[in-house]
């Protein structure tokens, strides 16, 4: 909150400062400020109607680099609305200070004549490099990727690597991971800074690394070198493409992001929303009725089931009209079981702690937490059964919850190993979908046992 | 996928290998894999009946410090089981070559009687940091921190700061990122290995180092020092007592075990599941009840507002059998949308997007939104409401659906703000929280709208 409310008192004495033409105190300002915070300002301006041109004026204090630092951190929509309000000029100097991840990402949100435009006045390397880094899909390693890395020819002794590590420094993204490589471009071996630091100058680079280098393919998803980088406590995870040949690294700050925004789709993903493009309180009015309404209607259809059920059973339901008292109750206890154990299906089968291989031990323990939970709610309801109609009522309230919570979880907890297995994403099994399943079949099995026990 | 297969198969080998007594080939099986992946086979042979004492026949065959870090890579309470296993001595030794945070987060799992034992045993020095390690609050900056950092007196020339790093390198958790503390141990800047190594030998630190260093105080809230890590894409945190004193470091890695732990929790809490203490498929059962069964016992006494509408218009539901045909429908509709505002605004502010600040906006978003979705969802299912019972009937079923969809989003997006304003946590907000409220107005909305234009 306070940092919030910081910048938000920096932004306004920002345009204070603007709409004064007082310069020497914008520079004083924005010299005292992280990029990753002139982003957060710039991104409130821009929200404003006047803001492309008041940001732009701003831009103009800060220095090269630190323009291309602060373009590079903010989200995507609003780093589209800058770029395109810059010059063809101003923006290709940017682009070449920024780190290649981001200048590629940036590229990637231009429109096509724009991105054209630019490409012609690259020079050849440049623009060789930026259409392969932009090339790879979206969602995998090299798309997050950066190529600003340090590698070491094989062959090398330590003091030469460390004059290289000297000569990279200022461009590399880090440098305390360096990567060897053959005479075929090919990933050889690894060594810390740290390592070359404490071995003798006159080593040799190849005898010091470590060969088992933990590396990905280049079109390995993003989720998998995020879990990589995690478990194995990197700095940055090497990148290679078919040919073993090394092409990129991916860093411990970007495998962070990647956690954060997985984490975010996976939650909204459990409620049915798609993939949003940007934070919920950016992201288009359009866009978000589209990532929602989907499932939404769908689910609206396969609430009809529940529907006919009842319409199955409506001869009981005129007969004993104190049966629906209980039906909200029923389905929603059976539905909330149901998504607690379809969520930590999905969950953790996301961060890789359970698979298919588990399903049976899992079932066992779900069977004996559900019916558990199932006896207890059981428990809570019967006396509300037998106030409400006598103790028949409560013996066919407690067995429907019972068998309901159990179904349900049952239910629940299978559904992600079975989307899983046809090759669908198991968090398909939102929340939403399992109670509007679990909807309607409790309607089933309550008005079933309700038929059965009390008769029509 | 892969990766467990092919630990399965070494743990297979591991186990056979030792049933025959081949210890050259356990010695090198062992130094093939990497310590995050011999602390999975442990854990998956703990897990056995006699596991406990052919893990610690494996263990004799790691060197110490990979005894040590493999035993840092086993969940809580594999790691309790095994350090409870191997006597005093050895344990004596594997905490002495643990990280100082690993150490502490052990020390912690041990019952007291254990611990007292321990501390006898060490000097007095290296108890007394122990204990203070140990005494930070779980969750908490102090909590997550390492005190293995490379501190550099301010006052050091460049080649001196060189030396100190090259004699700190083996123990600190990072050498890149180096803390410059003046006389009183406060923090006074700080200089990355890169700056270092660029930097004339016998330039002053002083003048080179950055004094407006990013730190967090030692109680912080862990998410928070994520937040940071993650915002300023930093590779260490410094953490400083109240009196500014340096105390430790958050590194990047622990940052990121922290935010996957920590979206694990609110995936969980978003279906009103408590904290686990482990993974799903190995806390123990009795927990698991315990986490589930608080929210869903509540949830069934809340579920009586719904009984208790419908009771309210039991007469109007006998007259009109049919409306209880939509019920579940319109009432499942409502909780699906409401869970899914709920949810963006949850996560928006677990993540720092959204603030209180953003209310007024976001409310006039959700609005218009959650206003064409009931829309698109009663042009849905009017149609229905027409085959089943007439125009009429279709004409509430339609207007019922936009003002729940309506009602049941407004109130979902709120909801996280007014829990938060009240200091709870808006993570409160589960969806079946939301979905039971939403169905309990539903009801009265439903039927309210039936009487009105239906008649008794």
């Amino acid at each position: 909150m306070s940092l919030t409310d910081n910048l938000n008192t920096q932004r306004i004495t920002l345009c204070q400062a603007l709409a004064e033409e007082e310069g020497a105190r914008i520079d004083a300002l924005l010299s005292e400020l992280r990029s990753a915070d002139i982003a957060e300002i710039f991104g409130a301006i821009l929200a404003d109607d006047e803001g492309s041109s008041r940001t732009l004026a701003l831009m103009e204090h800060l220095p090269l680099e630190r323009r291309a630092s602060v373009l590079g951190h903010l989200p995507d929509n609003t780093q589209r609305t800058l770029a395109e309000a810059l010059g063809d000029e101003d923006l290709l100097m940017i682009l070449e200070e920024m780190g290649s991840d981001e200048r590629a990402d940036l590229f990637n949100l231009l429109d096509e004549d724009y991105r054209q435009r630019l490409l012609r006045r690259m020079a050849r390397r440049e623009r060789q490099e930026l259409k392969r880094l932009a090339s790879y899909e979206e969602g995998t390693a090299g798309a997050i990727m950066t190529t600003d890395y340090v590698a070491i020819p094989s062959g090398m002794t330590v003091s030469q690597a460390m004059m290289r590590v000297r000569q990279t420094a200022p461009d590399a993204e880090t440098v305390y991971q360096l990567y060897i490589v053959d005479s075929h471009g090919r990933l050889a071996g690894t060594l810390s800074l740290r390592q070359l630091m404490v071995a003798p100058p006159g080593g040799q680079i190849d005898s010091l690394m470590i060969r088992d280098v933990i590396h990905a393919p280049v079109d390995e998803v993003q989720e998998e070198v995020a879990r990589i980088v995690a478990r194995y406590d990197l700095l940055a995870l090497p990148v290679v493409d078919g040919d073993a040949r090394l092409v990129g690294i991916v860093t411990h700050d970007d495998a962070l992001d990647v956690v954060e925004s997985e984490a975010t789709e996976d939650i909204h993903k459990g409620m049915s929303i798609g993939t949003l493009e940007d934070g919920v309180s950016r992201v288009p009015l359009w866009s978000l009725y589209r990532k929602r309404v989907t499932w939404l209607v769908l689910l609206v259809f396969a609430n009809l089931f529940s529907g006919a059920g009842i319409a199955y059973f409506e001869e009981t339901i005129a007969a004993q009209v104190a049966l629906v008292f209980f039906l909200p109750l029923l389905i929603g206890s059976g539905g909330n079981a149901g998504a607690q154990a379809a969520t930590l299906m999905v969950r953790g089968m996301a961060t890789g702690e359970v698979g298919i291989k588990d399903w049976g031990k899992l079932m066992g323990r779900e069977m004996l937490v559900a019916g558990s939970l199932g006896l207890t709610m059981a428990l809570a309801v019967a006396p509300i059964g037998v106030m409400r109609g006598g103790e028949a009522l409560a013996l066919v309230v407690a067995m429907s919850m019972v068998t309901i919570v159990l179904f349900g979880s049952v239910l629940g907890m299978c559904l992600p190993f079975l989307l899983d297995h046809l090759g669908w994403d198991p968090a398909t099994a939102s929340a939403p979908l399992v109670t509007t399943l679990i909807d309607a079949s409790g309607v089933l099995i309550y008005f079933g046992i309700a038929t059965t026990i009390l008769g029509t």
